[in-house]
């Protein structure tokens, strides 16, 4: 029985202080191992890397090894940390901190989502853990949510194929008005482009939106977020919509026509 | 009441054969416009560009505009396509015709399947469709399913949030053994990583792997593929583990140790 063994990864890249408060967070509950995007990879969704060679470089940080980068996404950083870097297969992945909440549709664009749902498939206990701000540094009430979350994961184990997503309010600890487990929301952006010119009169563009919250059930996890609460959704990429199923059975898919 | 309009993408690029036997396929049921990844994008997953512009391309062939090719991934051509390039949002998406299949757990890393996705999210009516081979070039049996599905669609419509993912055997269109409306199924890669050195001698990793087909039920999309049936599964991202919530209220997260 020796210590429980932690893969740590973030789509915020290996220099990112969401990374190093998660990493801060969860020493003491077992032996960590970082492997992380060499660069930033958000809205990568969960893009592996197959058409290139990946790379790996040890990271140092005040002298001592800090962890791994890889030239490829969150979810290659899981494959190729548990299979190759660490000495022995994870009993917990955690993703995060990540900066910017991943709630509702956003979800599934998400690369700090997407390495917890790869640790998943590979029948790993994993946490996606994300701050709801783009420009908050102060990662500290966040962190110690990961480490209560991350604590009760390894006592108590997830059901397989199931992930918690995780979303902090950004706001002070005083503010925080408890922990809801909630449902993932319908809401999403809604986007639009940025038509502009280049110095060299070719156009191009950029992608711009708005967030939409289209829901009012109260036990959903923007809405949660909104009302500063800490939101806990368990996560599980069952996609068949079996409601539908009954109905496109009685289609007529005949070749013939 | 002017034709239905139809958006048509895929993850192998604009140049791909798959693309134009789908064009071709279409071609009759409503205005088609393509607006596909200049280059292959497959496993992208369902990645979004948002921190490079966009970029867009005329293509022609045989002297006829053919359709935008884009320096992004599936899911953005889909948003691009639709919100600026196409005269008014289209009624339906269809994306492929995907060289290779798009089942199980594998429909996670699919470009084709996030390109659907994508419209569904848009509240388009999407579908997906791959061919189950990764050599084969005669799309001509899938493109006729891709008509025939397409066609139910426009005609029927889809529930809101859900697409339909086609999957085709490749074999004679003799030897297949029906169409079957499927499940997704929880079959996966089983991930390994061939470690080479380069001449420079620095180490690098290829991702490699061989199909698990985990599942027996007879009803799901990898089985129903392998036994030569045309697979039909209606797919939806509503990734809440319901199963899950009650068991996850009872946890203790309380913050004082």
């Amino acid at each position: 029985m020796g210590n429980k063994q932690i893969l740590i990864t973030n789509d915020d890249g290996i220099f990112a202080p969401g990374l190093a408060a998660l990493v801060s967070a969860l020493t003491g509950l077992g032996d960590i191992t970082v492997v992380a995007p060499l660069s930033e990879k958000s809205a990568v969704g969960h893009a592996i890397t197959i058409s290139d060679p990946l790379r790996v470089q040890e990271i140092s940080k005040d002298n001592r090894f800090f962890g791994y980068a890889v030239n490829g996404t969150p979810a290659d950083c899981v494959k190729l940390g548990s299979r190759c870097l660490m000495p022995v297969r994870p009993d917990l992945v955690v993703s995060g901190i990540n900066l910017g909440p991943n709630t509702a549709t956003n979800i599934i664009y998400s690369g700090t989502v997407s390495a917890a749902a790869e640790g998943t498939i590979m029948g790993i206990a994993s946490i996606a853990v994300s701050l709801a701000s783009f420009h908050s540094s102060d990662f500290s009430f966040a962190a110690g949510i990961a480490r209560r979350v991350a604590g009760e994961v390894l006592q108590r184990g997830l059901p397989e194929g199931t992930l918690l997503n995780v979303n902090v309010p950004a706001v002070s600890p005083e503010e925080v008005a408890g922990i809801q487990i909630t449902r993932q929301g319908r809401g999403r952006y809604e986007e639009a482009f940025d038509k502009r010119v280049d110095p060299n009169r070719r156009t191009y563009y950029w992608l711009t939106g708005k967030r939409m919250i289209l829901d009012e059930e109260p036990d959903l996890d923007d809405r949660a977020v909104l009302e500063n609460k800490v939101s806990i959704t368990p996560i599980r990429y069952a996609l068949t919509d079996e409601s539908f199923l009954g109905e496109l059975k009685t289609w007529d898919f005949s070749l013939q026509e």
